[in-house]
């Protein structure tokens, strides 16, 4: 009844491995929790993982199996017979056994599905008909739905019969005689109730459920707004088709934000556990080619300013500040809007009100940092190019603000994640249109005065 | 049964509200979810918020009130006579109740309690003892324990007299005779089990439990890793003093996610309903004061290099690729860092592995683009400036990523949030020396060739 320190085992399990001492190392992990053995094997170097996965019992293995991310998972699969991932996926719950088979290689999955129980493949195909992000993607096919009519007692007996097929019960859903969801009974409900009672006359019938197509972050904030521990999951005909657990949608939650966070850094989203380096410089590639190419056009605006540059050499030292402070202005008024617009707290009908407020909020920092930089230049260079600087730089930061907010507003009204804008996208065009800005008015008040 | 679409009620409650029809509003409202009220609160105007609120009965009100964010609870209570907010706060759930008085000035607050019933106020000035971001900052004290030879019966009598008080219950926890935690009885056991069972024949004496002073963020990822819907919270001694909910959980994710986001954008973690442009300016502008002093330190720099630029005036135009590949390439590899210490996935002892992880990715990537600059530069000047491009930027983008890893891993050591590593830190410090790097290399060759 300790809670298990796994940093302070890690040297013992790495021993024994090496002294290949099984018995030792199996009594260990049968005492553990499936999610203690996977950390040990995302510790443990490929070999000394894949030796010992290969200790565990067919069920141990199958529920360690659950837990893993994908790269993992990918690598102990690989070299494992259709047979062994078969019998390891049969005693899944059918939402875990088709994220591992949808992994697969699509031949591969099909012979596994033709090696698993009818039952357990029948439920999986139809769980990898759901697209992988929607609520028909992260539910599983295990529930207990009862008829109105079913007493207490009945439903007692039912949840001892299916107790092996459900781990954790919180609902018992209530359907009419077509499967159509019509009420439910929460299982505190069930304590209280005397075992004659027929379902009907303690089921809620105000409940939640989400339909089947329902993308997997509006089913988090779904959860959340509603403080859920699991919801029923419905066809566009109210029939019953699966439940989803607070679990999942835990999950779910740590995995968009997790994409959020990458996008917003202008990174992809990738697996901690990914080890190669050319799968893992691929992905980040496209990204830093959207800054290369941006900073690209850059030069040749920097280039057509050639004049103003060797006139006024001071006029580049200040190229990395007005950089920097339109960028970071427009990740300041991105990151809320990308972040409102997740949880839902922001929707496409607040974008004037969004960007008024940014606006103000610009206005005010603008004046703020133009009068700093005035400061500073005017004690360098003197009045004309400390005005020059503050005035670029009330401009720049206003703009960068308005950029920033309106991007991510943009891409969520073309359906476009907008956690994507942030990154390359603001920062780059903020750059490119900070340093027009900047150059602009330089070059003219040079010209001017 | 329906699912509300809170968008196209909007007009017609604002109607209702501006006829001042109470009896039709009141009437709409009662029949919804707490959690669906607040999303109309919020999206009203402060007249609007603020009569819209004051329509509703105590009970309903205070469980709106435990929904709000901050700024509008403030606005609210604002108005509120101490008497009305002690009858509103008496009503919650004791770790709601504390939330809401935290947010009072500290005699106001301590009047609020001395109008509350005395029971429900001893509560919640213990539970205002524990730090905001603890198990103890974010448990309530409602909670079932019962004694190890306590029956099933007893305890569904128990069930039955609580039911007010704990809104949903899905473990009952078993104590000795100190009040330590010594097992767990899930809902589906009770069921299961017969009446005369005693509880320790059924109790799970394996149990999951935090203490009470643990970190908010790690209780998440304990919930996370364990799939937890409900935890028990102990003192140092194991004795039983509150419990944690999955609700809870979903919403402390969602406000460190939403943190780390904040500040991976450099920008403060801001309430999406804070209104003032004052309170989100003056939160705004010390991040942005990091960037404005780095970057008059790099215009020091420039400066420094004067005589290289004026020489080739060709050198500034790159400078924006130079900061821009450097500050990418540090934010990509800064953000799995952040993320991977947010879950738990690296550890400190991860340090070298990681390093070394991302310095083969920026050997790969840099290769990448110092190739792809020296073609552009190839045919823009020639062959001595586009070497020396290629290999500034071959240095830049390896530095970049290690500065990029290494300093979240820093503040970790240093138990700062690694998160606040990010924007303002990596990439200021990555446009101070890339810019040092590409100049440096830039006038040695100059002179040399």
């Amino acid at each position: 009844m300790v809670n298990l320190n796994i940093e302070e085992i890690m040297p013992d399990i790495e021993h024994l491995i090496e002294d290949g001492n099984s018995g030792a190392l199996l009594n260990i992990l049968m005492d553990m929790h499936p999610a203690d053995i996977e950390e040990i094997l995302n510790r443990l170097k490929k070999e000394q993982r894949l030796y010992l996965f290969n200790l565990l019992p067919t069920e141990l293995a199958s529920e360690v199996l659950s837990e893993l991310d994908t790269p993992v998972v990918d690598q102990i699969l690989e070299e494992k017979t259709e047979e062994e991932i078969s019998s390891l996926v049969d005693q899944m719950d059918s939402d875990d056994a088709a994220d591992v088979i949808s992994e697969l290689p699509e031949d591969k999955a099909a012979r596994v599905l033709d090696k698993m129980t009818e039952e357990e493949a029948e439920d999986v195909k139809q769980l990898l008909h759901h697209e992988e992000d929607t609520a028909g993607g992260i539910m599983a096919v295990e529930f207990l739905a009862m008829p109105e009519n079913a007493t207490v007692n009945q439903t007692i007996e039912k949840i001892r019969e299916m107790r092996d097929e459900i781990d954790e019960l919180y609902n018992v859903w209530v359907v009419d005689e077509h499967g159509h969801l019509i009420g439910s009974v929460s299982l505190t409900d069930l304590v209280l109730a005397h075992g004659n009672t027929k379902l009907k006359q303690i089921m809620d019938e105000d409940l939640h459920f989400v339909r089947v197509d329902m993308d997997q972050e509006e089913v988090a904030n779904y959860f959340r707004k509603y403080d859920l521990v699991s919801v029923p999951v419905v066809d566009e005909h109210m029939k019953l088709v699966g439940r989803i657990t607070v679990d999942d949608v835990v999950d779910v939650m740590e995995e968009e934000g997790a994409e959020d966070l990458a996008y917003m850094a202008g990174a992809p989203d990738e697996e901690i556990m990914e080890e190669s380096t050319f799968v893992l410089s691929k992905a980040r590639i496209p990204w830093l080619l959207v800054a290369f190419f941006g900073e690209i056009v850059s030069a040749f605006i920097l280039n057509s300013f050639e004049a103003t540059l060797q006139q006024k050499v001071i006029s580049a030292f200040f190229i990395p500040i007005v950089m920097a402070m339109g960028g970071s202005t427009g990740q300041q008024a991105s990151v809320i809007v990308v972040r409102g617009l997740a949880t839902g707290d922001i929707g496409l009908g607040d974008t004037k009100r969004r960007l008024f407020k940014e606006f103000r909020i610009s206005l005010f920092t603008s004046i703020f940092f133009s009068a700093l930089l005035f400061g500073v230049v005017y004690f360098w260079d003197g009045l004309l190019f400390a005005s020059i600087l503050a005035f670029s730089m009330f401009v720049v930061i206003n703009n960068a603000a308005i950029v920033g907010a309106l991007i991510p507003l943009t891409f969520k009204r073309f359906n476009i994640d907008p956690a994507l804008a942030a990154a390359p996208f603001i920062s780059t065009s903020n750059d490119i249109i900070g340093l027009l800005i900047y150059l602009s008015i330089t070059t003219f008040a040079l010209r001017m005065f």
